[in-house]
């Protein structure tokens, strides 16, 4: 029994509140135990520079965190005036995944700015924010059509992100909490489109190694958990 | 009548939520209309170098949007590098605004942060933070007391802020919203206590000025605000 | 009788000198007591970005300390790497206070840029700006006419600003210096127009409160200052 | 055959020139095919904040590319004020690699400072600094050691990386030149110990997605680079 | 004849006046024709980090102009959030100079901050702000002397600093304005003691080249100017 | 004898290795006894927009240190997030000085981009870089030359730079290496065409001062360093 109750293959609840805020295209509240984060997608009709005159669109993401959503106080990177390494890998994260899902072709010069903000953190924040994103990006993109700003859903595939991780005590366990993240031997960050495919595979050893076996236990534990996120946003998007 | 149904005199509807997150010493969501603002209070076991010694408590507030908190998409100022100069303002004034209900000799060397985080924007962004901020600090300071980390309540009084604007059409109304906001000729900030002391005033002519009576009638007009949300103050806090 | 032996009534003696530099097309030294600004106006014959096309001008003010203009020396903010709080609140209060008698229409797609260089500092600086800069946006406004690149003058009415507090000893005081700005318990700044019509209005109770009599004194007080600031800019004046 | 002349499982000549400069307590001038990274070790006899007084040492990396490494001339991040979320990405990778073949208690209150500079780039140039760094590290623990500065040879084992890659025209390929990685359809970095186990796996579907037997199929060949690498490094260490 | 009337060997007027602002411990105002620095010192009873423990003092200088001393407004390094190359050139050139004719043990672990002010451009801002500043750090340490804070006079020599150019139709020119410095074909800088010793020499050519003799005749030109300079100073200070 | 054993006329053993990175359209590794620079040079075919129009070339340079070229680590400028004084005033110097010897009306609407990155440091950083600079240009317009993107070789003059210095124990001597260079009184750096021309000259006194004869035994001093240089540039350039 980890300590939160669960047993080691199990998620936490996962909740996706739609149509969270009313300014943007898309956006969703997304809860994963109590890691919570507001994901929004908006919807700007030009694109970087170097993507100009090639007819295609560009999703691009920024991710951050209040400065209490987490037990401590964290200094605003407003406040320090620079975005942290961490933040800069995981905004690329976000935004390359969502790309692999998307035929940008269909989208047209137009760029999808995702914007994830976690407002309660207890890990997890940068898998919830992926789950959660794809959500409002595809009601963002529900909307253009509604709109007759797009002529066809550009989204490929469903996508979810999951955390696995092997823990000296538990073992192999799915979904890590905050707790469970900071005493982990090993860190694996799984993206899986609805397909079962692999969108990217991040593993990392804190100060310690993995073998093959182990690789191969934590990526089947991962893919139960993102067909049970991909079923939560089933429950909330119709049109895919 | 005004572009919500409103008439001169009524304010927006105001809810406050409290212990919205699960970590800070305080917080709460408040909502004046479809303005939404998270409000959260750390507490800091040291005071700033320029307080160090003095045996007294400081205050001090940040303020920040969701780049989609607004009808167009902001760019964050961590991605500019730098805070702006509406931002700073805000800061400061909420800040001075609680520092003036508080004893700080009471506080004992604490930092009170107060983070103001709005996550939807519809006019009234900085008075419905102080009015919230107040709550959140208030929370805080009754979770010191429990825990027999301050002896006395050092708040002295109750605090509240509203606007109010001289309209080309309407003549003087209370609360404004975005679209009153940008149409206003005269805009003011009313920051006032449960007894109905002034904190701050700050009236602006926008590309226009005002007569003594104007302002006069401005006053009288935002004080009736004040208590309303004082009101609602009260119905969430037990301890003042 | 206050430290400098003024009465709570009198304000320090006030000088304009006008075409204080060479290259400015408008700019004056002015001295409040011990507080000295040097005040510029210059004309850009662009816009920024978000005026262009409208045919209309643009007013914008920056303010700046010599690192030596206070007893003790403050650092840089070209040193520091970025703009105070307080010089970001200055600057926008300066600016909008001039865009308030300017009609921008008669201006044309012109920036006028506006410097307030603080070279001595004792109280009131951000006052004496304004009170200075009118003159020098002025006496810019004059050049651009005598060239015949304006063709009427755009100013609609004099400009000036003074603060007045509330102080424990002396009561309610006009033009407070350095010394009564750090005690006093309230402190306004006042910025009114010629016809005695208000510009901006900024009173705060400094870990204190005011009550609307209070109000009402402060004000009748900084009326009178504001008149004799205005007959010092009408000595040196002639067109308006 | 791949552009280079080289078949799928063939990785590019790989030399490693110890003791490149005469300053760092380790350094080498790894090539791997035209890729040429200049890695140095230096010791700081302080650690980080957040690591005093624990009696552990820490290994921290910083990467950086001369501009003109490149076929286009890259502005250089001083320049830029910021460091790219690129290069910290890559920093953090380094120092993590590093950090899980090292025994901290052993190396005490010191940190190891890794330099790679990139001064000519074909591809593959963080999995290129890795390989580089382990040796400067270890050249500098050596001469800590002869120097008696250090009691015990911290290292736990070899470390190398290496890139390979899912490419549309060739499959499964091995360590990727520009051009390759330009192209390829997924994109893997492995690091690995001497004893065959995983430090980090990262595999990214560049808008394209894989399955768990393309994983698989690139883990073997990774493996395969890996153990060559090390042979390289082995001909140049002596103590481990 | 030159542009201004003045004849090749000749200066323009100079003037220094002392004690210019009320609360620095030393201050002139320089004016070299039009060209007008305000130069204060200030002394500070720390030394930088390097410096301490040693006993001994340091020099320091900042340099900056107003936005509107020049004929076109230049926008301001704290706006611009850096600070320029030139002017850490000339703020470096200032501390090495002054630091020449300073008796550092004499002066005890005390900072001597200079700032140079330019109010008024029209060339040799940078010789100006040397030859004033010498002023503004003597009065500073009369100012210690007197208030016993220091025991002897550090001060070893007079230091005065002046521009030479090679002009295409004036040939060898002393202390060159705006107009001239913008057409020079080479450019000197050179500062000198009492004595008649060299400080610093900086002979640069503007997209041309100089021989030996035409370096002579400079340095003989730039002799007579700083003679000249340090008169004006001897009459200004008497301890000397 | 000096420390290394040179005489005080002797300059340490120079080499020029042309050609050292495959991407630059010049490129050299200059060493300068134990002073390591890569040079190279980067054709850009446009040009700054203050150039724009005229059919004029540029050159501009940037200049560089690895962190640990030198005995102590230094941070990065990157890291730091800005270029320091130092670097900004070497970055001048050479841009300044490659100008002084090209016709930039031949060189057509092009920028001549130089970076000058110092792998190891022992003194003359600087002056290698410019000596090394000269050389990478100049295979860089040989290259533009071949492929007919120009027509005549701007290039006019030999350029190379060195150092001399007035010794306390030695006297003058020529080019100083680090040791030296530290201890040294005077210092100067002294860049010189092919004909013997000056085209910089900058001589200091570390808190020390120098007579006009010292400067002449300096100068002839550092001419005949120039001498050998240029001897060695002339044997790796054939076309000039």
């Amino acid at each position: 029994m980890r300590n939160d109750g669960r047993n080691q293959k199990e998620m936490r609840p996962v909740t996706i509140k739609t149509d969270y805020l009313k300014h943007p295209e898309g956006s969703v509240l997304i809860s994963v135990g109590d890691t919570k984060v507001i994901c929004t997608a908006s919807i700007d009709d030009r694109v970087p520079p170097f993507m100009r005159g090639q007819g295609k669109g560009w999703i691009t993401a920024e991710y951050s965190m209040l400065p209490r959503a987490t037990q401590q106080r964290n200094i605003r990177e407003s406040t320090k005036g620079k975005v942290t390494g961490r933040t800069m890998e995981i905004q690329r994260l976000i935004g390359r995944a969502l790309r692999a899902v998307v035929d940008l072709d269909k989208v047209g010069e137009k760029t999808i700015w995702i914007d994830c903000d976690v407002i309660q953190a207890d890990g997890g924040t940068r898998t919830a924010s992926i789950t959660g994103a794809f959500v409002a990006m595809t009601l963002a993109f529900e909307k253009l059509l509604k709109e007759e700003r797009m002529k066809e859903m550009p989204i490929t595939d469903y996508l979810a992100a999951t955390s696995v991780g092997m823990h000296r005590e538990h073992g192999a366990i799915l979904d890590l909490n905050y707790e469970e993240d900071s005493t982990a031997e090993v860190d694996m960050n799984i993206i899986m489109t609805g397909q079962g495919k692999f969108v990217e595979l991040q593993g990392t050893g804190e100060e310690a190694t993995f073998s093959k076996q182990e690789l191969d236990e934590l990526i089947s534990l991962g893919e139960s958990g993102i067909k049970h996120l991909i079923e939560a946003q089933k429950q909330v998007l119709q049109s895919l």
